[in-house]
């Protein structure tokens, strides 16, 4: 019964999608304000919802953290109905032609964006990924489902009821938002193998949740999220700016993909800069973990073991080496990096551009905080999340990786020899 | 041990790529150049360990049809060798600044196109695929892993070994270019989960080995290769035009994925050009399987079933519908087809720009041959297949194809706030 009651959610996404793709941008628009409208309007709607949501999560022993990321209020609620708003002002990708040339038989050839069909995602905790998600394959011309957590299970039902059929108001199919509506496991794992009705699957989650639809999927994934990111400090770097720049990619917001887990520092700045720096990331409450030379030139930090090197703390700890040359930075990174973001802080012309060259991620920085690995930041105006795959999409994704193209193909009746 | 010795490749597929990454487009075609001499001047070699194949493949009973695709003449040798020599005169896309600009903090973001890493391709039995890839793989920067049908085993090996050690003598490591060295089921299996060593795979051959493929892999898949594809003969289309493109599609090689295989015609052209079409089809040794109205105008006709609409026969056979309307036979294409290349001879031009707009395919022509859809025929100057999915390519993939994009970020100290 699971399995045909999304099966069927996905032949009507099918078919929404269909009427969606050719909807213009003014529909569209005018949708993304309705559901912005019905957000506000209809807020204590949600916050009942997701009183339920609550209360089942703090029967369950949910984490602070886990019910924080859970709770929706006032406030909370307009910042969705925001970001739905923000949506608008953006330019709608689909109809771009993104190029278009003559062959020499006369044949015109052009290639155009046009939306992906129908996205399945797949996601945790915080229910403003309904609304977010929503918003995004809207504007982009996609139907989507959504597969939220079952600790927000009466959330994302009330902000999906809410949404579609605010969208519906405007004209939009009503099937081209919808929510799985069972919190059954299986519902997962019957959208992994749903190849005839999802064109594409975004988990958005934690390392287990991505790792098992990575693993499992038949449906094209883009992968999100993991970020094993570094910071490098070179010979001869400025050692206010690399204080500054370290502990702003670890301490902005430690719990996020784009922050550093390790400090690689070279050893001709490491006793110099070192011991100010450790000190500085204490008082931000900074747990540190060194290799041998660091534990030396540094007391009181504990030994890092092989595995702190290639774990993502997503906490307020750092993992520090100091290294012999940027060829060994480099190489470290290479062998322990999720290819999410890396900097290397320096004055050198040719070492940035050495960095640059051989670092293999989605963003590499010369001078700057990793942290701006996001698509608002990098000016894209939207984020769906950042991808660390290299096909399709890589790094912050903007509307443009909810879109594919097709070849529009003009003749007058030639034919090949 | 065959999973250690794979994998094993795989680590020097990985490291080769890493320094293949960097290297110039001069080194590269450099080494193309040499890749293509060698063919030549160690043809008897190759042509010697064709006939081990070609003797096995008598013995096993292979069709004539897969014998001809296995065989390798002198003259099939030079084609490869000039194939590698095309690739030269292509423009590298390797280092292409897609796009730059500057944020309001003073960050500049750089969008740099960079090759993929290590590509796996999967393949049946053509040994010129073994040139053909690893050419296109060099130029793009990319190492390549390949695993070739067990019947050209001995070809390939002595195709690899030549081409792999004439891009080593022009510097290119020797590990960029690799042959699995088994003809054992189970290499394709360590290949399709290794995420380590490949960022993605080709599958290339017939539908049986592309689901494979596609429902086991967890490594990036790029599917290619069905085509269910249809020609509409809409009311009012030119008869000539109609009949020279439907003749031209289905038989001038009906045995690839852009030959169509059901041609729809609206019921007001039916009576007038279906006898006449039917009639020159047949001279062309074409098999026609119609629907019951296709069956009433032309004598002669089996009975197409449901199964027909369904099949691609990569063939000498042709379904034909008559349909009552432009929506019927958008319809038809929406549920039966493969969705990669459908094609509408019209006359009228608001009916040619809906079929543009409604049909869902790889690629959409107004009164042309789909035998187009091609990346010689759309310009590219080379092809690694024709992608049938949406994600990364769709259509016909030329050298981009095998890139992928990383961020620059440039700054002076920038953090996030």
């Amino acid at each position: 019964m699971i399995k045909e009651n999304i099966l069927e959610q996905g032949r009507k996404a099918r078919e929404a999608a269909r009427l969606l793709s050719n909807m213009s941008t003014a529909v569209k628009n005018e949708a993304l304000s309705k559901m912005a409208l019905a957000l506000e309007k209809k807020s204590e709607q949600i916050i009942e919802a997701n009183a339920v949501d609550m209360e089942r999560g703090k029967e369950k022993g949910l984490s602070r953290a886990l019910l924080d990321r859970l709770l929706l209020t006032a406030e909370r609620i307009e910042d969705m109905a925001e970001g739905l708003r923000t949506l608008i002002s953006l330019s709608d990708p689909v109809g771009e032609i993104v190029k278009a040339w003559r062959r020499p038989n006369g044949l015109e050839v052009g290639k155009i964006r046009v939306p992906l069909g129908v996205v399945g995602i797949i996601y945790e905790a915080r229910p403003n990924v309904t609304v977010d998600a929503a918003g995004l394959c809207l504007k982009t011309g996609n139907a989507v489902l959504l597969r939220g957590g079952t600790e927000a299970f009466h959330s994302n039902r009330a902000i999906a009821d809410i949404i579609a059929s605010a969208a519906e108001d405007a004209g939009i199919p009503g099937e081209a938002i919808q929510l799985v509506q069972t919190t059954d496991r299986e519902a997962v794992d019957v959208m992994l193998k749903m190849n005839d009705y999802l064109d594409v699957l975004i988990p958005r989650g934690g390392a287990g949740l991505i790792q098992k639809v990575v693993k499992n999927a038949t449906v094209p994934v883009i992968e999100t999220g993991v970020g094993n990111c570094h910071a490098y400090v070179d010979e001869g770097a400025d050692h206010q700016m690399a204080k500054e720049i370290v502990i702003n990619a670890k301490t902005q917001r430690p719990g996020v993909c784009n922050a550093i887990e390790t400090l690689l520092i070279h050893i001709s700045e490491a006793e110099t800069l070192l011991p100010g720096l450790a000190e500085d990331l204490r008082k931000n409450n900074v747990e540190l973990r060194g290799c041998k030379r660091a534990c030396q030139i540094v007391t009181g930090i504990k030994n890092a073991s092989e595995e702190d090197w290639q774990t993502e703390y997503l906490d307020l700890i750092l993992a520090i080496k100091v290294v012999d040359s940027l060829d060994e930075a480099v190489e470290h990174i290479h062998k322990y990096g999720s290819r999410h973001s890396e900097v290397i802080i320096t004055q050198d012309y040719l070492r940035a551009r050495k960095f640059l060259k051989n670092v293999d991620s989605a963003a590499v920085y010369v001078n700057a905080s990793t942290r701006f690995t996001d698509g608002n930041q990098f000016g894209f105006g939207a984020e769906i999340g950042i991808s660390t795959q290299k096909l399709h999409a890589r790094g912050p994704m903007g509307l443009e990786a909810l879109t594919t193209i097709k070849y529009l193909v003009w003749g007058e009746g030639q034919i090949r020899c």
